[in-house]
């Protein structure tokens, strides 16, 4: 069978001796040549008129909708749809706080600190370390369920205050979150909105939804529950796949609703569950951005977790090493893929939230009020699964792939604390020329922009030949760290000044802030850059890549980036290219809207020209 | 250049002589071929690998969706949107009400009768009339804002019994409704839910919201404010348009939002601006829903109201008479082809509510705190557009085209009233066998099913052939009053059964209920005869066709539908037929859960012939 390429030679060479097994790898070329008219945006299937499909000879669909209109209404849609995937993962981890702190779930406050802190900005007194978490957590989820035509609190309290006031100047502070999802769905509808400028700024204001909520809030709410980063060594890749053990893959996105699950499984009853069934125990193997929080977690998790094997795209080579036992799934990226390599390997699935409901899966509703009872029957299937199918499966765990010495657990804290308390160590290397910039690498990881992860790694690599420092964020970080750009001993690839910046630190010239969701961390290492200077985001010698952007929620990624004023690169177009006014106003008038800036760039050398570029001209304004 | 066909040949005529005009029905041959992938619904545009499209050498996509999940997923979606956009309307519908109660928009409640009979359904105590109004609307607005995990009240207040139980054994009562269509919205996201089983039953429960909220309450709510619909004799057509005065065209879904301005328009202060201004006075012409609404409450509005124009493809060969000075907008369907028709004829454009907000239009957002002087800047506008335009514009209405004797303002509670305060007599003409039973013939206009209103024109005809009585609400309505159906005189083309009812009650052998919204009304009709009979829905010789359905409102329409459990006939499959597993679902299995099934027949015997052997079968069961 025909296959993709991927930046990860191990991988690749581990699915070519699988000549039997059909994945995403096999089924990218089978699936060409695209449809030009989806792949530019002008493709309309809203109505029975329809599907409608713009040329230059039929320049409208049958109702008059033109191209521009057609183009935002997809565009605003995937953002919409995007945004309130954020949403739904922050609220039910909003919730989950809540139960905790009203004692259910029988788990703990892991970090009182990020709870204070929170609980200050919020500007809550409660002394009660429970009644705290409960009210931080209800002003979260109050603020998501205002109606539209009310704005939410905590935008102002969480924002950067110059970047919130252009966000207010410009008309996109949100009013309550999921209403205004709501409504850009109703916009999008057929026969309603056709000014592709105004869904346009609908899409920003749903960017900031995606950023304060979405993104930075459920990083904050999971490290009250779940415990703060900590920068350490780690493993990563296939060799993290024990088959001594229970092995329980988990994807998606939601880690409190495993918060209870991964404690039970040391505790030495279940232990002793797994020892008498044949093995030395439970594993939980991280696969997609829940992986990637317990890898950034994973200072607290030591025994629990083995480590991050890989991304969305990996996952199903992950299954086929026949290693892993069940797969517990409560969010994407859990790709449709994974269900017939599943059944091929005997892999039980279970879907604890139904939004991912998997069409193989059984489906238990995770609910904190009955965690432990949850806990117990995923424990029961994880066993039985185990029992069923070691005998009958071939296990072919593929142990040179990844590496040992990955460093992770990088957040805005765990960073500030690295730099000895204060960004300005980082801010005086950048203002040195030592680190040229900064470029957030981040978002997913797809098989079309090059391959699997091809983009990713050959930019990643570009960058820090130039000097600019790497942070990365969501599957993309998956990508890089199988392929070592995240041990130390990528130094060597760097420019002559950030390699003696990472020797001297003892750092590698990417860094691995963990799942898409740290995104937020990125803002708020942004923040404390910015602040310290005194400037907007948009001064800052920082920019964007998710160069191997997927899913809608990448595009939610987005339009958060575009808010904050930074250029944004991506590899494929978001599906906007049929339309001018909507490239127009992306790619060349939103820089004087909210100061960010759509590039999209195909080239990965040209891609980095101008991102440096962009860098080496804010530097200039800032004389350094 | 080419024209699609109409049922209403006066219209085609009209359309004929203005070879200069492009309109929608110039576009239909322009858009064909369509797309066979989107066609069938196996089309995918989630994500950056895509789109992918299944055939029998690439079954999967990319990320190993096959027909079956993604066929679904789109289908969720547009049900989704659908059932957001109804939720839309009732929501905006009851903050209209709470306004009014706490004395805002200066608007007095029209009918305390259908006041006092929610507070009852609602369990309300209150006796000061306002407050109760205030408390009506707070009941509706507090279940749409409940999260999606705790059931709403006043499903179980409203339905009918049985079908109350059905859905509760069935799994689809839904949680707080916006909360539902936010979550469906995530599972059809990016490697999300793939279960095209959960995904279908979801639907079902969006139904649920979609009939409760969106139509049922949203007419009661309507009648509260704007009055209850009496039977009258009205107007319909291009004849209902005078050039003599101020012409207002309104287009939407969302009444009350004019409630303020209509009753304004006819203030001594107003007219007398309108006179000096040269004209009569300031009308108000219907087209699309907002415009079947006022018909059918005309009773209430006999001097503002000139009449209803016609459905959604009406609407720009109305602009194109000259007539209209101004075009005030609210939700759908107002087509993006009306904004060239407007730009030609010289028509201002303002939009009311931006989740409809039209490229050319300017935005004034209503809102009821400030009716009064929204109002004041709409007159302005119209009269500013009226001088502007007059003088520059040729006049030309075909004051041949349409009916001076349509029925309208048949309700649930109009028609009771009409047969003596009781439906007894209605059942006992069936039980006789005098009436065959009773199609629901509803939904939207499309250009596609055999050409403009053709398919519902032509069915309607076959069903009253057969004394078959039919009741019309949606731009269904639109088309059948345009062409004589729901004059006295379409009597002669019903079967001699049912002609000789009409004639004795001096009814049209089609009813008019007037927007789609009034689907509501139709399933109270339906509860009614259930109830009189002590039966379930299913149970009645009573059958649903959307013919041309248009928009996935209608799509969510359809899903209620199906909750009822009733027969549902479309002439246009809604982009299913690629997965074998939803068509089943929807065709065959569904039967057996609520009771409802699907019937794609895109030929109008065929479809008339099964939906009356339903009826046979029914009468059968109930030894009639």
């Amino acid at each position: 069978m025909s296959m993709c390429e991927s930046a990860d030679c191990k991988l690749c060479n581990y699915l070519g001796t699988k000549e039997e097994l059909e994945t995403s790898f096999n089924r990218v070329e089978k699936q060409n040549p695209k449809c030009k008219f989806g792949k530019e945006g002008v493709c309309c299937k809203l109505c029975s008129n329809g599907p409608c499909r713009i040329t230059p000879k039929s320049p409208r669909g049958v109702c008059g909708a033109d191209a521009d209109t057609i183009v935002a209404r997809n565009f605003l849609r995937a953002i919409a749809a995007g945004t309130a995937c954020y949403l739904h993962v922050v609220e039910n981890t909003a919730w989950n706080l809540k139960k905790i702190g009203n004692g259910e779930g029988s788990l703990k406050i892991k970090s009182p600190e990020t709870l204070n802190r929170l609980a200050h900005v919020f500007e809550i007194e409660e002394n009660d370390i429970n009644k705290k978490a409960v009210k931080v957590a209800e002003a979260v989820i109050a603020d998501l369920y205002k109606p539209r035509f009310e704005k939410m609190d905590l935008v102002k309290k969480l924002a950067y205050s110059p970047r919130y006031a252009n966000w207010e100047s410009v008309g996109i502070l949100p009013g309550g979150a999921k209403s205004e999802v709501f409504d850009a769905i109703v916009k999008t509808s057929t026969n309603l909105n056709s000014d592709p400028v105004d869904m346009l700024i609908n899409a920003l204001n749903l960017g900031v939804s995606t950023g304060i909520y979405g993104l930075m809030l459920t990083n904050l709410l999971n490290d009250v529950m779940l415990g703060e980063p900590k920068i350490r060594e780690a493993k990563v890749g296939f060799r993290v796949i024990d088959e001594d053990y229970i092995n329980i893959m988990v994807t998606g996105h939601q880690h409190s609703d495993i918060a209870h699950l991964q404690d039970r499984l040391i505790d030495e009853d279940v232990k002793k569950r797994a020892i008498e069934a044949g093995a030395k125990g439970f594993r939980l193997v991280g696969c997609t951005c829940v992986g990637q929080d317990l890898q950034l977690r994973g200072e607290h998790y030591e025994e629990v977790f083995s480590g991050h094997a890989g991304n969305n795209y990996t996952s199903e080579a992950v299954l086929s090493t026949g290693g892993i036992d069940i797969v517990i799934s409560e969010f994407n990226c859990t790709i449709p893929g994974i269900e017939t390599v599943a059944e091929k390997y005997n892999v039980k699935m279970i879907c604890i939230d139904d939004v991912a409901k998997k069409k193989n899966a059984d489906y238990i509703r995770f609910d904190m009020d009955k965690a432990e009872e949850i806990s117990e029957m995923l424990i029961d299937e994880a066993l039985n699964s185990y029992k069923r199918r070691r005998k009958t499966v071939k296990i072919d765990i593929p142990k040179d792939h990844g590496y040992d010495d990955v460093v992770t657990g990088v957040s805005e804290g765990s960073l500030r604390d690295f730099l000895g308390g204060t960004y300005k160590p980082l801010i005086k290397l950048i203002a040195e020329g030592k680190i040229k910039g900064v470029a957030g690498v981040v978002g997913c990881s797809n098989l079309t922009a090059k391959g699997h992860d091809v983009f990713t790694v050959e930019l990643t690599k570009e960058l820090i030949k130039r000097d600019i420092i790497v942070l990365s964020a969501g599957c993309s970080s998956g990508g890089l760290e199988n392929v070592g750009l995240m041990s130390r001993s990528a130094a060597n690839l760097a420019g002559d000044n950030l390699k003696a910046v990472c020797e001297s630190l003892g750092i590698p010239p990417v860094l691995n802030f963990g799942p898409c969701l740290a995104i937020g961390r990125l803002e708020m290492v942004a923040v404390e850059l910015a602040s310290e200077l005194n400037i907007d985001i948009p001064q800052l010698p920082l920019v964007l890549s998710a160069p191997q952007w997927l899913e809608e929620q990448a595009l939610a990624d987005a339009a958060f980036g575009l808010t904050l004023g930074l250029p944004l690169h991506v590899a494929i177009s978001p599906f906007i290219d049929g339309s001018k006014v909507v490239t127009k106003t992306l790619e060349e008038d939103l820089v004087n809207i909210t100061g960010g800036k759509l590039i999209v760039e195909e080239d990965v050398v040209k891609a980095a020209d101008e991102l440096e570029a962009i860098i080496l001209d804010r530097r200039k304004s800032l004389n350094i």
